[in-house]
C-alpha cells in the first residue's frame, strides 16, 4: 500500500467503537449466528448493530435493515453475505460514512471459474473510491483482545471460562497475522495453552485491499508487541515488505514466519544459469535472511519461538555457548546432543564455577556441562538455585534447565526464587520439561518469566534463533560501513546498455562491466579471420581460448562455440574453423561478431556470480560454487540488493560448499575478499541499472589463491 | 548376555507373584515411602512384602526384618538401600532363593571417585553366582501395566484417576526400555496423553547385569507389542543387539530409538583414513540403518512415530505418494510443503477420483491435491466421507487428513463412519489437527483406530518412517539373493596375513586382496634400483607412478614417497632418488622393500573404500567419495558386515554426493556395479579374516565410466 492522501485508517478497522454486522442472524447453527454469539459473548465496550432485513432484533440487540439506517455511521462493517452482494453493500457502506470493513464471504478470486475474480476487482474499486480500510474477502475476521472485540466465527475465540488474555501477572504481548483463517486462529489456540498474551489475531484472506504486511505495519507503529507470528502466502507489495521488515528489525520485534507454497516453487532446472537456479521461494528466503525473519516449520514450533522472545527478547544471548543443568543425566545428555545438532555449543564450565557447584553435589553428580546435580542436590537448592550457580560462568551465554514441571506444588514452593532470578538474569534461561507439565505449572512458570518447552528441538531451535537474531540486529543497527563509492560514469554505461541489443555477449558485456571494475583484467582480442586469431594468439604467452561472440548465442559452451587450452598454431587454426562451424550449426543465421582470443585464466576455484530479477522483489544477486557444487547439488545463495561487503560474506558462509573456499589439501584459502569485492561491484552495477537488466551471468569466475584476485572468465547480460 | 545354562529368568523379574521391597518405609516424603505408596496404590494381584528392620508394618502390610524371614522366597526383591549394603543384600536374596531383583540405589559406577565402580563389580559377581535376573543399579524400576505392578518411585505412575492403560476399546500395545529412568517414564507420560497402551516401562540404569536389549528380547518373545521405544546410552553385547534387532525386524515390530551421546562421538579427524573418518555414533547409526531402527530426535516425536505404527503397522504404505484432504486451504498447503520436506510426494490425483470428489465441492474448493473440500462440503460428508473419496486413487499410497479435533461432539457424530473406515482401509490414514484437540477427541480418534498428530513434521516424519520401514522389511524377509561364493583359498590367505608384519604396504597387501578379486588388474613391478625402475617403466605404455614400499610408512603420499605421471626416462630416474630420499627423511630407519613402478590408472571418479573395526560392533565397511567430498564434507557411509550387493547399493545411495556417480556434464554414469562388486568382495575378505584385521584402506579407488570397471590405485592393511 503506497503512502497516498487517502491512506486507509487501520485504527478504524481494528479499534472501532461502533460495529455493524451485515447479515447477522439469531440462528447459531449458521455462521451468521455463530459470529453474533462470539461477538456478544465478550465484553466489547462499543456498540454492536446487527443489520438484518428479516429480524427486528438479534440476540437481544436491536437490528437495522441497512447500514444507512444506523443512528450514527458505524466505524466498522462486518460483511457475512453472499459474494455477489458484497460490492453493492460496500458501496452502501461507503455512502453511509462507514470507514472500514471485514469481508468474511467466500467465492471471490479463490473460486475457480465463475465470476469470483471479477467480483473481487469490483469490490477493490469500490473500496478504493471511498478510501476504506478493508480486510478480506474470504477472511475469517480478527480478534482484538484488549477491546474484547472478536468479529469472527472462529471457535478458537468462542466465549469460555478461559479469558482471551492470560490471567495473573501481566506479560509481554504478540500478534498473529495470517492469510489463512483456520491457521491464524490455531496460533492463538496453541499459544493460549502456553499462556501467551495475544494482542491481535488478524486473518487477511484474499487480501484484495490490505495485505499481511499492512497490518504488521500498524501493529509495529503501536509499539505494544514483542513478537509477530505470520503466515504468508504471497507478498503483494515489495516496498511495504521492505519498509515493515526494516521497522521491525529496528524495533527489535522478531517476525516468526511460515511461507506457504515452498514446495511448488522448489522445482529447479538443471542448467547452471542464474535465472534457472533460483526460484521464487529462494527469493523469499533471501528477503527473510536479510531482515532476520525467523522461519518456522510448524505451528507449535513458531509459538515456542515466540514464547522465547516474549520472555527474553530484550536479553538475547551474546553467543552460542549454553550451560545445561538438570537432575536427569539422560535428559541432560539428550539436550546436549540437541544443542550440538542446532549449532549451539556446550563447553565445559570454568573451574571457579565448577567449584561453586561441586559444594552442593553428591559423588554421583557432575559439574562439567551438562551439570547433573542429581535429585538429591536439586531437592535442596531447587531449579532457581541450580541455575544461579551456572549462570555466572564466563564460559556460557545462556542456560537451559532440564526439569520436570509435572508437579505444580513443587514449583509453587520455588515461585519466589524463580521469579527473582528471571527478573535479574542478563543471560536468558530456557526450561525444558521432559514430563508433560501441569497447566498450573505452565501458568506459574510463565508468570515467573520463563519460556517453558516440552519439545527438545523447539527449545534448541528457539535458543539458536535468539543468538542469530541478536547478531543480525547488532550488525543492522551499527553505523553503516563506509565504502568509497565507485567512481563510475553511470550515464555512459546506461547509454551503452540502451543502445545494445537484448542480449550482450561477452565482448559487448565486458566494457560496461569493466566500468564498474568487474573483470577488467582479461579482455582479449576479437578476431574476424583465422589469420587475425593466429596473430592475436601469438601475442599471448601460454595457452589461449577461442570463443565465438554472438548476441544470438547466450550459452556458448553448450553450442560448442568455445575451445580451451590451445597451445600451437595448428590447434588455433583448426579451432577457429571448428567453433564457427559449431556456432552456425547450433544457431543458423546468428549474427557473429567474431571470435574472441583470450589467454587462459590461471587456475582457481570455480564460482558462478549472477543477477536474477525476482517477480516480486526485483533484482537479486546469486553466488554459487561452480561445477559440481552448483550443477549437482544446486548449492547457491541469493540476496536482495543493495549488497554490502558483510552481506556478501554472509552469502558465502551460507553456501554448503563454503569450506571449499578455505584451505584444504595443502592449498591456501581462496581470495575471498576479491570475490566479495566482485559481488559488491556487480550488486552496484545491477542496482544502478535495475530498470534495464533482467539477468547477468559471470560464469565461471575463477577465485585464485589468497592475495591473487579473481578472473571473470565469461560474462553475459540479458536486458528486460 | 550369552546363552548359558544359568540364563537369568526375566519372567521372574517382570512377572513376579511375590515381591519383597527391601528398605520399605511408611514415610511418603522419602523415596522409600513413595515407592510403597505407588506399589500399594495399584491393584497388583500378587503379594507385597515390605522388608524393614525398624517397622513391623508398612502401609497396612506386615513387614519382615529380612528376605530370609519371608513365608515363601520372593520372586522379586526391590532394593532401595544405600549402595554399600547392596552386594550383601543380594547375597542374602540369593541364599533365600530370590530369583530376581531391581536395584534402585545410586552410587555405583556412575559416581566419580570413591568405591562405586568396585561395588558394581561386587554386585555383578554375586548376581552371576546365583544366576539372578537383575535390573540396575541406579535404575528407576519398571511398570508392568497388565499385572498392575509398579516397583518404582516415578511420579508418572503414581495412582490417579487415569488408569495405567487407556480405557475403552482395546488398542495395540508398546513397550519402553530406557537406560535413563526420568526419560523412560516420560515416554509413558507423553504417550498416555495420546491414549497409547504401554505394556511395560523398563528403566535399566547402569546395566551391571541385564541390558536394554535383553529386555527387548524378552518382550519380543512374548509377541504382545507392536512397537518398542528405546533410549540407548551404549550397547554392551553386539551379539545380543544383532539377534534382537533381527528378531524385531522379522516380527515387524519397529524399534524407535534415541542414542544418547551423539555429539561427543561426533568429532571427526580431518585425515582421510577409514578409522579416523567414522566415529562410534556412525557405527551405531550403521547398525540402526541395517536393521530398520527408526531414530528419533525428541520424546514427543518418538511417541508420535509409535502412535502411527501401533495404528497402521500392519498396513504400511507401499510408496511415498500422499493424498492430503482438508477444509483448510492454508493447512493443506502447509502440510504439502512439509511432505515435500520429508521426501514424500503429493501428486495430482487421477481424473476419475477427481470427478468423484468434484461432485461434492463448491466452486471455491479444489480436488487436485491437496484436496480443499471447503467447510461447506466437509459439513455434509464429514472427514471419513472426504477421506473415502480420496483413498481409491491409484496415484497415492496413503492419506493425511488435515482437520480440527477441537470439538469432540462434532467428531462423536462421525464416530461410526470413522471407525468403519479405519478398519477397512488398506492405505494408512494419518490425522493432523491444526487446533489443539480436546482430550475426548484424542480418545475418540484413538479408539476409532487413527494416529492423531498435533505437530506437522512429526506427522510427515512418521509417514516417511512407515514407508521406509516397509521397504526395508520387504527386502529383509525376501529370500536372500544368491551370489556365487568367491572361490578363494582362505587358508593360504590367512597364512599370508599371519606371517606378515602388523602393517601390509601396498606391495604386500595386493596379493592377499587379489585372491578375493580385489584390484588384481594393476600390480606393477617392485624395483630395487634406479636401473630396474627404468626397465620396468620402459615396459609400460604411457605415464608411470613410483611409490616407495615400506611397512613402516603407512601413508606414503604424506611422506612424499610417491610421484605420479612420469613420462620420460629422466623423470623416472630423478623420481626414484627423490621418493627414496623423502621416505628416509620422513621415517629414518624404515625398512624399505623397494620402489613400486606402476602404470598410471585411467581417469575415473575418486572413491575411498575401507574397513574399520568399531569397538562395539566389530568390522564395518566404509565408502566415501574421494577428494573434496570426503575431506571437506566428511561424506561417508558405514555398514556392518556381511554386506550384500543391495546393502552396498544402499550405502552409495546414502552418500550426499551420490549424484556425482551418476551422469552429469555430459559424462556417462560411473560403473557403479563394479564398485558394488568391489565393496562386497572387500566385505567378504574382512569377514573371513575378521579376527586378524584392524583396518583396510583402498584409497583411492577410481571408478571408471559405465562398463569399464574400477582401479584400486593404492591399498593398505593394518592388523590388530
Amino acid at each position: 500500500m503506497s503512502q497516498t492522501e487517502q491512506r486507509p485508517d487501520l485504527a478504524k478497522l481494528l479499534w472501532p467503537r461502533t460495529v455493524a454486522v451485515v447479515g447477522a442472524s439469531p440462528d447459531t447453527e449458521s455462521l451468521r449466528g455463530r459470529i453474533m454469539k462470539v461477538m456478544t459473548g465478550h465484553p466489547f465496550a462499543g456498540t454492536l448493530y446487527p443489520i438484518s432485513r428479516s429480524h427486528a432484533e438479534v440476540m437481544g440487540l436491536k437490528a437495522y435493515p441497512s447500514v444507512a439506517d444506523l443512528p450514527v455511521p458505524a466505524d466498522l462493517a462486518v460483511l457475512i453475505i453472499p459474494a455477489q452482494h458484497v460490492p453493492a453493500e460496500l458501496e452502501r457502506c461507503g455512502k453511509a460514512g462507514v470507514r472500514s470493513a471485514v469481508v468474511l464471504s467466500s467465492g471471490f478470486a479463490e473460486a475457480s471459474g465463475g465470476q469470483g475474480a471479477g467480483l473481487q476487482d469490483e469490490m477493490r474499486a469500490v473500496v478504493k473510491r471511498y478510501g476504506m480500510a478493508v480486510m478480506g474477502p474470504n477472511s475469517e475476521g480478527f480478534a482484538n483482545t484488549a477491546s474484547a472485540l472478536c468479529p469472527t466465527f472462529s471457535p478458537a475465540v468462542e466465549p469460555s471460562e478461559r479469558p482471551l488474555l492470560p490471567s495473573g501477572r501481566e506479560r509481554g504481548q504478540l500478534a498473529v497475522i495470517a492469510q489463512s483463517g483456520g491457521i491464524g486462529f490455531s496460533f492463538f489456540d496453541h499459544g493460549r495453552a502456553k499462556e501467551l498474551a495475544f494482542r491481535y489475531v488478524v486473518t487477511t484472506g484474499n487480501e484484495a485491499c490490505l495485505e499481511t504486511l499492512d497490518f504488521a505495519d500498524f501493529v509495529l507503529d503501536e509499539g505494544k508487541v514483542s513478537a509477530l507470528l505470520m503466515l504468508l502466502e504471497d507478498v503483494k507489495s515489495p516496498e511495504t515488505f521492505r519498509r515493515v521488515a526494516e521497522k521491525a528489525l529496528k524495533a527489535g520485534v522478531p517476525i516468526v514466519v511460515n511461507k506457504i507454497g515452498q514446495s511448488e516453487a522448489g522445482a529447479r532446472a538443471a542448467a547452471s544459469h542464474t535465472a534457472a537456479l533460483a526460484g521464487s521461494y529462494d527469493a523469499h528466503r533471501a528477503m527473510f535472511e536479510r531482515y532476520g525473519f525467523i522461519e518456522g516449520r510448524d505451528l507449535g514450533e513458531m509459538v515456542d519461538i515466540a514464547v522465547g522472545f516474549v520472555a527474553f527478547g530484550s536479553r538475547l544471548p551474546a553467543g552460542r555457548r549454553v550451560g545445561i543443568c538438570t537432575a536427569s543425566g539422560g535428559g541432560g545428555g539428550w539436550m546436549a546432543d540437541a544443542c550440538a545438532a542446532a549449532g549451539l555449543e556446550v563447553p565445559q564450565l570454568d573451574d571457579a564455577t565448577r567449584a561453586n557447584i561441586d559444594v552442593h553435589l553428591p559423588a554421583y553428580g557432575t559439574s562439567q556441562n551438562p551439570v547433573d546435580a542429581t535429585a538429591q542436590a536439586l531437592h535442596k537448592i531447587g531449579y532457581a538455585g541450580l541455575a544461579e550457580l551456572v549462570i555466572p560462568s564466563p564460559a556460557i551465554d545462556s542456560v537451559i534447565v532440564v526439569m520436570t514441571a509435572r508437579n505444580a506444588a513443587n514449583l509453587e514452593r520455588q515461585r519466589e526464587a524463580l521469579t527473582r532470578l528471571a527478573a535479574q538474569t542478563t543471560k536468558p534461561i530456557l526450561l525444558w520439561s521432559y514430563t508433560l507439565p501441569a497447566p498450573a505449572s505452565v501458568k506459574l512458570l510463565s508468570e515467573a518469566g520463563y519460556p517453558l518447552f516440552t519439545d527438545i528441538p523447539n527449545c534448541t531451535r528457539t535458543l539458536r534463533a535468539m543468538v542469530d537474531y541478536r547478531a543480525l540486529r547488532d550488525r543492522f543497527v551499527r553505523p553503516i560501513e563506509v565504502r568509497t563509492p565507485l567512481d563510475v560514469d553511470r550515464a555512459t554505461v546506461q547509454k551503452a546498455l540502451e543502445t545494445s541489443g537484448r542480449v550482450l555477449c561477452e565482448w559487448e558485456a565486458r566494457p560496461v562491466l569493466a566500468a564498474y571494475g568487474i573483470g577488467a583484467n582479461a579482455v582479449g582480442v576479437l578476431a574476424g579471420s583465422a589469420g587475425a586469431a593466429l596473430a592475436a594468439a601469438q601475442d599471448i604467452r601460454g595457452a589461449v581460448a577461442l570463443k565465438v561472440q554472438s548476441p544470438d548465442i547466450a550459452h556458448k559452451t553448450e553450442a560448442g562455440a568455445v575451445m580451451l587450452g590451445l597451445t600451437s598454431r595448428d590447434e588455433v587454426r583448426l579451432a577457429y574453423d571448428r567453433v564457427l562451424d559449431n556456432a552456425r550449426r547450433h544457431a543458423p543465421g546468428a549474427r557473429v561478431l567474431g571470435v574472441l582470443v583470450q589467454p587462459m585464466a590461471p587456475p582457481g576455484r570455480e564460482v558462478i556470480v549472477g543477477i536474477k530479477r525476482d517477480d516480486t522483489f526485483g533484482p537479486m544477486l546469486m553466488v554459487g560454487l561452480g561445477g559440481v557444487q552448483v550443477e549437482v547439488f544446486k548449492d547457491i545463495a541469493l540476496a536482495p540488493l543493495p549488497l554490502s561487503e558483510e552481506d556478501a560474506r554472509g552469502m558465502l558462509d551460507r553456501l554448503e560448499g563454503a569450506p571449499l573456499l578455505g584451505a584444504f589439501r595443502g592449498r591456501p584459502p581462496a581470495d575471498i575478499e576479491a570475490l566479495v569485492d566482485l559481488m559488491v561491484r556487480l550488486g552496484q552495477f545491477a542496482s544502478d541499472h535495475a530498470d534495464t537488466i533482467a539477468e547477468i551471468d559471470l560464469n565461471p569466475v575463477l577465485v585464485h589463491d589468497l592475495g591473487t584476485g579473481v578472473s571473470v572468465v565469461d560474462a553475459l547480460i540479458v536486458k528486460r
